[in-house]
């Protein structure tokens, strides 16, 4: 099985470029905006314990997990900049910690509060997920500043957790009814090498889908796999249930496989990774279509209007893939991450870096939003069409600064042999042969160069995205012909110092048709270059955007929007000219003329106050 | 201002067809069943009056209206054909009125038992709307047997309405928050012609949007359009809250407008009929799109997977356009009155005559509707996939009856000098001039033969539906030009006893395009003969309707489901031949193949087990 490592964003340094200028937004913007956010609902003063009942902004079960992806976001993003600001915010969030934190090694600043004598009680309250991005945020801080205070006083509470529940029992479940923990383990493993991290991890993810004890909650209205405890792990096939936390646990199980070259594990991951890419995902790489659970429904069940695919999921997904990527590089995986990342993650930040989206839907009608909102108290659940700077559940923000800011974990990976290129972005990256330096306009443009700092001989495998029609290889202007194995073009060659590649993905528009059993999107086509789904907005077309015709054969034109930054595509559709103005039905034919169609990235609408948008346009020849 | 009258069904008798069948099953099965029915959960024990805390089947404020259409359907189906045991269950109820109703006139099994102290104190709590379908009842009983006690009775009921409401203002509110009693006091006008009934229905609809006093309700959250009250009815111009409320009051301006020769309030309602004819009505003539409120929501929002469009909606909206034809023989009227009994309305009971739908979605998707039922404390609301004998909210069982025991109603209109065909079906009617009979097949044959049985001159005007693309007349073999005014053929003429006129109306397939705001048929069509509506089911079909597409060049076949008895069409459409089995999107050209769809009548679906449904298809060139 697998030796394959990443190469961690620490070792790579970004060049301009699309994600630099996300990772620049989100330490000039982003950072202290969500830090004043969370200041403001008291997610920061929860930390002081001071809380008396009656006091606003009562603590919520999952904020340490808010704090926590903070922490992390700004460790990753301290890496690049150091500033003393931040470190001081992060140091008193330490020594809080340290304060608060109970003999046992305890710490939690709801239950550690308010409620004491629930500790380890309740299977679906988070305290094990907020310990898991606690963890994760200490870990980031380490490698970023060398301090390990966070991590010394967490490790206490590691041990506490490992104690009361793999060798005692004790607690009032058996397994974090919201996974996030075992993904941690792991990373705490990787950190410290000690062993006892990695059994831990290994009995949640054992135990999980096995407890009577799990099994006595009541979890989302009876439904155990809501957490994925209907089966024990190696037993699951469809990804079920809330969509976050599904993610969470298939990274740890895809982990764990590789880590102990667990077959039936990594067999798992592989089913339920084909289930989700397959059957359950939507074209800008969202997951959880429902709001019900914030779940996974059924295979092909993916309503557009309605969309949950939290951003978050989107995140989790992503991870996944990357872990994947690391069992076997095969193409899927890094399509998949790829599609998450720039679609269904990136829809979740406004363009400014000041809001965010919780739920992305693929098709937003305000009249329809409105109508809803008449009747607060009887209306049905709606995606909101206009990014929030905080949410009561504000887990998407840091989320997606912690992603942003780490993005470069995603580009490569390694083992002694084999150099793989994953995710295409200018970076130099010190991988364990030597320096390797990467030129690109990605993802606008599918040329790019790498140039080699090293000389030995090794495979470096550069991926070609299952989008792509075509690829023409070169090596120092050469024409090369590399093997090409599960989607990675393999080039095997004595590298010298100097060399180059340059890999040319032609990025062509296309038109993607759903699977039939996806009933809103038949007749449909959505519209890709290279990476980003587009989608129509209100604000370039007028109205009756699901009107709009796309015409196979018509070609497209890439033009630059400058308010935006962003491509734009346009083409010549259709549209209907109804007949009469009055008339609501018709068996008259309906004339259809042509009308310009303007398409922007998925992940940059919402950015021009409330408007219609689709991803889903209709096709006509 | 019009002077026309209907030719009330007592006086036409159907002959052998289409809903000479349907009143058969009517009388034969769905009486009788839907009786035991609501004898088994308690309605007609109510009256009784007997009920102590903590019995079975607590009464609920709606259920004398339950009753009253019972006793109406009775009552019609009692005209053709006489029986002791129906007459014996009403002549006892009407016992129980004479033994309960309370000195002063008040009659509710409701409040009359269970909580007199509030008897008129809730705008919203349906005394008044009971009391109309009461006297409809009572109507139509002493119009079939001759028995006038239960209208005597209930004139004191109405009698203490009118003090209290009309003259003393000393009720809890001023009109009624469920219309319905102010058409029928126009009926009861009509019956009695006492003035004091005209009146007092002149009021309600007056008061109805200035009442200071009904404001002070909370109308389903607070918005007294819900209940028609947000404006005095001659300035309502867009239909709005609550359907069936809606079309009964309109049913009542349509009464009064034509009675009083109110030009204001002819033009309200010419205003509303057309903002529902052309905004706000499904192709299969249900209104009230959305569950929340059982409402009208905005133009163009027809959902069609979640359509509410109950079956009282559509009897509503019937009954509103063919006091409208009274007013004005305009075809529209006529063609959306079709439109709706035809679709709308039959679609509410199956086939056997035993079972219902309150909810009409024009699509059906059994998986998705399953994968809500997982979840019964956090689901949605979706329309039921197969009916069922009897409802909590029971009203458009006996509502189908009573419409189905007097559809002649809507035949013909006339006044002096005129005589309207509104509606074809195979009758003898007893018109002011004599007899006229009606041969035809319709509605799956357009062929019509009317023998008259009369000599004199009359211009009889027959409707030439919206629907046909041509159509031929003659008059005793031989070809007669008419002159058409608003849809009409208008055939003057001296007749002579014998004469025959023939009108043949092709029924040829039609394709029915929706206006572009109607997003969910953008791209699709509903395919029409005549003027039934037809829809694929899964099992003609098999999976994935919505990626059967039509294409408008191909000839259609009729042909006659035995097991149905219904109709079928069949064409050859295509569906996507999906190039790799596990893929879900794909931007490889995606074949697509000749497929057989097979249609049948909308008002037939789900009479064979639960499975998909569509009525919208998709279209390709």
């Amino acid at each position: 099985m697998s030796t394959y490592q990443m190469v961690s964003h620490e070792n790579i340094r970004l060049l301009p470029g699309f994600w630099r200028d996300r990772c620049e937004t989100a330490r000039n913007v982003s950072l202290m905006a969500v830090y004043h956010r969370f200041r403001e609902t008291g997610r920061f003063d929860a930390w002081d314990f001071g809380r008396k009942e009656g006091d606003p902004n009562r603590p919520h079960i999952f904020w340490d997990s808010d704090i926590a992806k903070w922490i992390e976001a700004a460790a990753y993003l301290l890496e690049e900049e150091e500033s003393e600001e931040v470190e001081l915010i992060i140091d008193e969030l330490v020594d809080k910690l340290e304060q608060h934190q109970w003999e046992d090694g305890y710490f939690n600043s709801y239950f550690g509060h308010l409620a004491p004598e629930e500790r380890f009680q309740h299977y679906t309250d988070h305290e094990l997920y907020c310990l898991g991005h606690l963890l994760e945020a200490a870990i980031a801080y380490k490698r970023a500043t060398g301090k390990d205070k966070m991590l010394r006083l967490l490790i206490r509470y590691v041990d506490l957790v490992d104690r009361v529940f793999r060798v005692e029992h004790s607690a009032g479940f058996d397994t974090p009814g919201h996974e996030e923990i075992e993904l941690a383990l792991f990373k705490l493993y990787e950190e410290t090498h000690e062993e006892r991290f990695l059994a831990l991890m290994r009995y949640f993810i054992d135990t999980r889908g096995r407890s009577e004890k799990d099994r006595t909650y009541d979890v989302f209205e009876n439904d155990p796999a809501h957490a994925q405890a209907h089966l024990p792990v190696r037993e699951q096939t469809t990804a079920e249930g809330h969509a976050v936390r599904a993610a969470y646990l298939y990274c740890a199980m895809a982990d764990l496989a590789r880590q102990d070259k667990d077959e039936a594990l990594l067999e798992a991951c592989d089913a339920l990774f084909d289930n989700i890419a397959h059957k359950r995902m939507y074209v800008t790489g969202g997951i959880g279509s429902s709001h019900i659970g914030e779940a996974f429904t059924i295979d092909y069940d993916l309503q557009n209007r309605t969309a949950y695919a939290e951003t978050c999921a989107a995140i989790g997904l992503a991870l996944f893939a990357r872990r994947m990527s690391l069992n076997i590089p095969k193409r899927l995986y890094a399509d998949v991450a790829e599609l998450a990342l720039y679609n269904g993650m990136l829809a979740g930040i406004s363009l400014d870096g000041k809001a965010y989206f919780y739920e992305n839907p693929l098709e937003a009608h305000p009249e329809l939003f409105h109508l809803n909102e008449r009747y607060p108290r009887v209306k049905e659940h709606m995606p909101i069409l206009e990014r929030k700077e905080v949410f009561d559940c504000s887990c998407c923000p840091p989320n997606l600064l912690r992603t942003i800011a780490s993005i470069a974990d995603f580009a490569f990976s390694q083992d002694d042999r084999e150099l793989y290129v994953h995710h295409y972005m200018p970076c130099e990256a010190q991988t364990r042969f030597g320096t390797l330096t990467m030129e690109t306009g990605y993802p606008y443009d599918g040329k790019i160069a790498l140039t080699v700092g090293f000389d030995c001989e090794v495979t470096i495998g550069l991926r070609i995205p299952g989008w792509a029609t075509a690829y023409a290889l070169q090596v120092n202007g050469q024409p090369f012909k590399a093997t090409l194995r599960n989607g990675y073009a393999l080039l095997t060659h004595s590298w010298s110092a100097g060399d180059t590649i340059t890999l040319d993905l032609p990025m062509e528009v296309r038109l993607l048709r759903a699977h039939p059993a996806l009933q809103e999107d038949c007749g449909r086509v959505a519209v890709m270059r290279g990476p980003i789904v587009f989608c129509a907005e209100g604000v370039d077309n007028g109205a009756h955007l699901k009107d709009i015709a796309i015409r196979p054969e018509m070609p497209f034109t890439c033009a630059w929007n400058e308010a935006l930054n962003v491509p734009m595509l346009r083409t010549t559709a259709t549209r209907s000219i109804w007949p009469e103005k009055t008339r609501i039905y018709t068996s008259d034919p309906v004339k259809r003329i042509g009308a310009s169609l303007t398409l922007i990235p998925y992940f940059a609408w919402a950015n021009r106050g409330e408007n219609e948008m689709l991803v889903w346009l209709l096709e006509r020849d």
